[in-house]
């Protein structure tokens, strides 16, 4: 429909008592400096010399920020509970209680000496948003759910335990916070006893938004304001050996070696060639390594090192990893090593909804924002929430394209942009 | 002088008493089968599950196989003491008490989890020289030491307290034992307060020569008898930091990239190109390396990586690192990362000296064996007592040119045929 059936569409499900005609949907606005407010308030749990947040999931100061959410949650007139999984989610009912809620949210813990951007835009954002609705006094056709996610860096545990369910080996896994996924769940008012009470079925949620940092440099360079995520790429990453011959580092001849370093350097620069030899955004990183016996005067006979491919489209990856395999065989044969390749990692690609796509990118436009088509590189909640429903992302842009470090910074204003779309987007899929 | 004149020469330095005119110096034989024994029985002292050694200075089974060592010297006729670095000196007398004396020896501790040959063939090699001489009767004119050197392995400590004297910082290095060195020291008793008493001056010794296994796989590939080592490799090592930018290897684009993994992937690429691209027998190695933070998703914002350059010629190390450096600055700029390069060892080459080389090249041609003029490529003790007197060395093959490895082997009859070249140099070098 075009924009102004769909104005039409949205006037028409919302209760006149609760919008006045004279404010159209499209000049509704969230309060951005309370937002950037929040923000500020939450990044001192937690707050490093650097000036970035050290606040990992199941720690001490994870608790005292999440009660702070959950305070900022009933100021804006959302019913607030803690699921089994720990999550927390919070509700505004809509006016019509046939339909299944629209899901906003994001999460609140860091990695291990990271920003204050990360999840904590998203999550500031969505319950800035609900604040908003309620302070307009708009209701929604569908329920709103605004979720704060456990534990996202540490693998998305609080979204993949709604959407797939945990299980009893997730549970076991030890956490940043040095307690295990079991123990942490406990500790943050959860109940790893009831967790299937907590998985949803495909079609129990609308749809899914989630605002969010880019984390990469595209936006900031290209003075983009908002980011529309076509879709969260496919992680891909293989643990790789390469076995040579371990010998003197003074007697052996050059040309009696079987070097795994020097082989695991060419296969190094292979990945590279091979990813950017490919029109497209994919990336490729050989993020690990190390050397055996690791001495400066023996040759490596053995060295651990890693393959990490990621892509929108699985086919691409594929297709790249057969090419490394390809030059890997030739590195064999002239370097007199052998490589193995154990894949530990294959989160498929998810794709968001065309529908979200457009109602983000219409949103945006109205509000006179440029935006651009994008794949996610990092991993999402909103990952886990596809398999349940269609999903959508809006980015913002990240200075100099930095995450993951006290140096994560994203501008008030566009905190401010990024929460304002994800209201417009919010109320074009209420007319679902 | 000639082969006639020389043994016209030694004949003439030896009392007729001891060396029955029927037998010349060229017809003395040691025992083999007692020397392979003796190794077999040193070999006892840290045997591991694989057939190696693992008998690191300072450690009891070092002690216990210094022990057995001395036994087999005073079997031998000669003088025992250890001296006040831990070294165990043994002495026979020679014929002119003016002379100085010809050393000759090894060592017999090992690297962890090494061999039963390195260091081990020269010491019971030596004593069985001497042994040799004494069932012989054979005085020679120069008094003659058998040394025993203590922590070879460990950065050449026997040796260099008595060429150049250990210093403070030596003492508290921690050796392999994780004893430091002065407390190995006292372990084998030695006295670290009067390591003054054992620093000899140049000229205190008239020549030095070991037997050693080759450690590399020239003369077994080649299938030559007897390596005269023209020379000991000066080994140059630096520590080298790559700093690139760390950032999340899923939203960071390729062309964003200062990835320090792969700048070193270029540089251990680039080394190995200069250093084969030049002819003759130098060697280059990178055998440390560590990325960081060293995780699948995140680009390597560091790399601690090495670099090792060894030959016979100081110039020429000095060109291929030259050459090195100027391939990082290109690898810097097309990376936009930053290498820096610190010195932590420079031993300098340490030539042979010609008479003892061709002395120990006639005396295998005698005993019918083919030779070959080498570097050793390889740290030895040698290197040490260079600063004292004219040195040499005599290599057997090892086996596949395994060193430092439970595979280390040198056949019994290799082992015979360089002790005998051992006496038959140590004979000749006596006319000196």
């Amino acid at each position: 429909m075009n924009r102004r059936e769909f104005n039409l569409a949205l006037l028409s499900s919302v209760p006149a008592l609760y919008l006045p005609l004279v404010q159209s949907a499209s000049q509704i606005r969230i309060n951005g400096p309370r937002l950037n407010q929040h923000l500020s308030e939450l990044a001192q749990f937690g707050k490093t010399p650097e000036g970035g947040t050290n606040r990992v999931a199941y720690s001490d100061l994870d608790l005292q920020a999440r009660d702070y959410t959950m305070k900022l949650m009933r100021a804006a007139n959302l019913e607030v509970s803690i699921d089994a999984a720990g999550n927390i989610i919070s509700r505004r009912s809509g006016s019509n209680s046939s339909l299944k809620p629209l899901m906003i949210g994001s999460h609140i813990d860091s990695v291990p000496q990271g920003g204050s951007y990360d999840g904590q835009v998203g999550s500031m954002g969505a319950i800035e948003v609900a604040q908003t609705l309620a302070e307009k006094k708009i209701q929604l056709n569908h329920p709103l759910e605004v979720v704060i996610f456990q534990n996202e860096e540490g693998g998305t545990i609080g979204s993949a335990a709604i959407s797939r369910g945990l299980t009893e080996k997730d549970l076991q896994v030890v956490s940043n916070s040095k307690k295990t996924i079991r123990e942490g769940i406990k500790f943050i008012g959860g109940d790893p006893e009831r967790l299937a009470s907590v998985v949803r079925k495909r079609g129990d949620v609308a749809a899914y938004v989630e605002l969010h940092i880019e984390q990469g440099g595209v936006l900031y360079q290209e003075k983009i304001d908002i980011g529309v995520v076509e879709g969260i790429v496919g992680v891909y990453w293989w643990e790789v050996t390469v076995e040579g011959f371990a010998n003197h580092a003074g007697t052996t001849p050059m040309n009696q070696r079987r070097d795994a370093l020097l082989a695991a350097a060419k296969y190094i620069e292979a990945v590279n060639r091979v990813v950017t030899s490919i029109p497209g955004r994919q990336v490729g990183t050989v993020g690990k390594i190390q050397a055996f016996p690791g001495a400066f005067n023996v040759i490596p006979g053995k060295v651990n090192t890693s393959l990490g491919l990621r892509d929108l489209d699985a086919a691409k990856v594929q297709l790249m990893f057969q090419k490394i395999q390809d030059e890997v065989r030739q590195i064999e044969a002239s370097t007199g090593t052998k490589f193995e390749f154990k894949q530990v990692n294959a989160s498929k690609p998810a794709l968001t909804d065309p529908r979200i796509r457009s109602a983000i990118e219409d949103g945006a436009k109205e509000l006179g924002f440029s935006t651009k088509l994008m794949p996610s590189g990092a991993g999402h909640d909103a990952q886990e929430i596809a398999d349940l429903c269609p999903i959508g992302m809006i980015f913002i842009p990240s200075r100099d394209g930095i995450s993951h470090s006290p140096r994560e910074f994203s501008k008030p204003e566009d905190i401010t942009n990024g929460a304002n779309v994800l209201l417009q987007a919010l109320m074009r899929l209420d007319s679902w």
